[in-house]
Formats: C-alpha cells, sequence, structure tokens
C-alpha cells in the first residue's frame, strides 16, 4: 500500500472520527503539497482521492478533470501576485512590479508554467491579476483595445520566460547550453552572418531583469503608438 | 521484432551490400520520418540506429544526445524559412513575412514549438533566420542594442504563440476552453473586475492573423521609440 504522507496515518474505521467534508480548497491544499513533494505529474486524481481517504468519483463535484484541477492549483499560487499590492510608483513600475509577481510564482513552478501556455485561466486570482493589469493600462492612457491585447501580449510574454526555464533541465544544463550558444554566435562565418557578428555582443547583453524590464517598456511604448501609425524612423 | 518501416526489409547479411556512410543529413532524415509519422518522444537515439541498421554508439558522432538530435531536426525543418524571401514590400511587411513562417513551421510541430522554449536553437538555419531578421531591423532604422533584444522578443512571441497549440489537445478541446474562458470573461461581477467588464469584447476581438500582426507592430514600434525615453501621453 502507499504511503500517504498528506494526513494522518489510517487508524481503524471503529476509532477513527467521520471524515472532515471534502472542499474545493481542501483538494486543492492536497494539490499543492504532492505538488512540491512530487512534481505535477504526479498531482492526479487518484492520488488525490487516496490523500482524501475517498474515492475520485467523489472529487468530480468540484473539479472536471486533471487539467481543471492542474489549473485550479496554478489559480491558487496566483493569489500571491495581487495580495497588498504596492500603491507607490508610477502605473508604469506598477505593471512590472505586477509582471514581476507573476513571473516569479511561475519560476518556482516551471512545469505549471508550460501548462499555462497551452491552457486559458480562468480562475478568480488569475481573473484579479488581468483586472490590476487593464486598470494600469488605463491609468497610463492607453485605448481600450490597445490595452486588451497589450494584456494578452504582457501576460504572454512573462509566461514564455518562465516556460523557458525547463522542468526537465539542471542548471548545469542550461549554463552548458549558454556556453555552446555563445560560442556559437561569436565564431559565426562572418560573411554568410554580418548582422549577427556585428551585434554578437548585445544579444549577450544585459541580465534578465533588465532584458524583462526593457521587453514590457517596449511593448508598453509599442501599445502607445498604436501599430496602424508605423513609426518609421528612416526612409527605407 | 520491431517493423522498420524507414528502410528496405531487412536481407541476410551475405546477400546485402555494404552499409551506406552514415551521415548528419542521413540521421536528420529518418528522425524526421520518424516524428512525422510517431510524433517527437519516439525520435530516440536507439530508434534512428534501428532504422539505420547500426548500433546507437555510432550516431554519437554526429549528435551529441536526444535533445541535441531534436534541435538538429527542428533546424532542418527550419530551412524553409528563409529560402527564397520576398525582396519586396517594406522592412516591415518582410519582418512579418518572416516571423510567419517560422510561425507555420512550429504550428505544424507544436511538440518541436515546446521544445524551442526550452532550448537555445544555433543551428544554421535558425542563424539564417536571426540574420535575417537583424537585417531587416537595421534596414528599419533600430538602433543595434535595440535590434539585439528585439529579435529575441519577437522570436520569443513567436514561439509562445506556438507552443500555446498544444500537441496533448484536440481542436475540439481547445475550442471548449475558449468557450468557458469567453463565458468566464462575460459575466465577471461586475464590481469585482470594472476592467475586464468593460473590456470584454475586446479581448476576445481580432483574427489570430490579425493579433499577431499587431504584436509585431507593438514590438517594432516600441523598440523604435527606445524605452528608456517613456512615452507617456497622460499625467498621472
Amino acid at each position: 500500500m502507499m504511503t500517504n504522507q498528506y494526513q494522518p496515518a489510517p487508524r481503524s474505521r471503529r476509532e477513527r472520527p467521520a471524515k472532515s467534508a471534502l472542499t474545493r480548497q481542501g483538494i486543492i491544499d492536497v494539490g499543492l503539497a504532492i505538488l512540491q513533494n512530487d512534481g505535477l505529474n504526479k498531482v492526479t486524481m487518484r492520488r488525490i482521492a487516496e490523500a482524501l481517504d475517498t474515492g475520485p468519483a467523489s472529487l468530480y463535484v468540484y473539479v472536471r478533470n486533471t487539467v481543471d484541477l492542474h489549473a485550479q492549483i496554478l489559480d491558487a499560487l496566483l493569489a500571491a501576485v495581487t495580495e497588498s499590492l504596492p500603491v507607490d510608483g508610477t502605473w508604469r513600475d506598477r505593471v512590472k512590479q505586477l509582471l514581476k509577481r507573476y513571473l516569479l510564482v511561475l519560476f518556482k513552478y516551471p512545469e505549471i508554467a508550460q501548462m499555462t501556455l497551452t491552457t486559458h485561466l480562468n480562475g478568480p486570482n488569475y481573473l484579479a491579476l488581468l483586472e490590476h493589469l487593464l486598470a494600469l493600462l488605463h491609468e497610463g492612457g492607453m485605448a481600450d483595445h490597445d490595452a486588451a491585447w497589450a494584456s494578452d501580449l504582457l501576460l504572454l510574454y512573462a509566461t514564455a520566460v518562465a516556460a523557458e526555464h525547463s522542468p526537465r533541465k539542471s542548471s548545469s544544463q542550461t549554463a552548458d547550453e549558454d556556453q555552446v550558444f555563445f560560442a556559437t554566435i561569436t565564431t559565426v562565418d562572418t560573411s554568410k552572418y554580418p548582422n549577427v557578428t556585428r551585434l554578437g555582443d548585445e544579444l549577450f547583453s544585459g541580465s534578465g531583469t533588465e532584458r524583462f524590464q526593457w521587453a514590457i517598456d517596449t511593448i508598453l511604448n509599442g501599445a502607445l503608438n498604436p501599430p496602424h501609425v508605423e513609426t518609421e524612423q528612416k526612409n527605407v
């Protein structure tokens, strides 16, 4: 029999009290504990049912399937993103703050970040994040249409940055790959790749934080200059 | 014994000719055939060695490991992106054309798109894509530093759009999810989520192509207006 580390050791039916009522929050809490200890692919309906001493069928009232289960767990994690947000700073600073918090949650759970790319989140905490972001873009004077599409682009960008950190790779593997990439870029055939050669150093410049902030500023500035008005700086 | 559908049926050693020489291209071709027929997780060193009637050890001269194998296969697929590119149109149109071609390759192989997020590509065809992109940004008058970082952001964006199309989900599952998301957004608590309510329709407006083009224009316009010069349109 599997060891059940998420609740007290089983006692005989006779001496143990009535089971506590099943709740959505109880299911999510057990799911989070399994996620932290054993990884996302162990967070299954069967495993949660076992931990709660019930059958998987009783969970379906609260959770539709494994995808929905994972989405609800992510939403629970996102509660931290909008909790006691600072009210100081420009709207732009606060956009960065908000997205950084979202990024940090996803960094802690890279498997969840990859899932986030392929799932439409719609839980209350994700909606709170979207609401805050839209409010800030409105405060910054961005037109509604552009703000709606920019919110999508900003959240997709942050999610992709987190998903780049694959859960399957160790940090030494990542460092190896970075080195191989750097070696490739700095030794390319200059006549074949003149621009890659010329920009070689810039392709690697800056810290992750600097690039993250640059990307957010770039998207914000772009969305404040509606794309249909082309900002050509040079005649071609 | 496994059926080997990627080369002629085995004959006795006595009557068959000497094995053809192992080449990098031969390995990639077999890998592509397996990818198209059986999916990415069947593209393994063992499977390829079997198809080429050799041992996995002989492959290591050309391919370091499974991750490298997959990266080389993706690079082969990317050859189509920069092949006979149109020379007409503004630099901006040609940026969109280039990224659309990249997107279409990834759309065909969603598993590859997800892998692309977590791997530093550095094959010759990826470098050609990067070279073309940097040349176009230069032609558009973008400063080198901004062009280097913008190329990263543009390629990450296109990769993320492709990775959103999970290989694990059918299109009907995606349509279901879209509907649930739409239903959620259009029925949220107005007092709690006033901006989500106000922008509800805009969050779903436009086609995939329109949003893709908008995002590229937004990033280009933003990178042409260097982020450190903040473009505030309204006092806050």
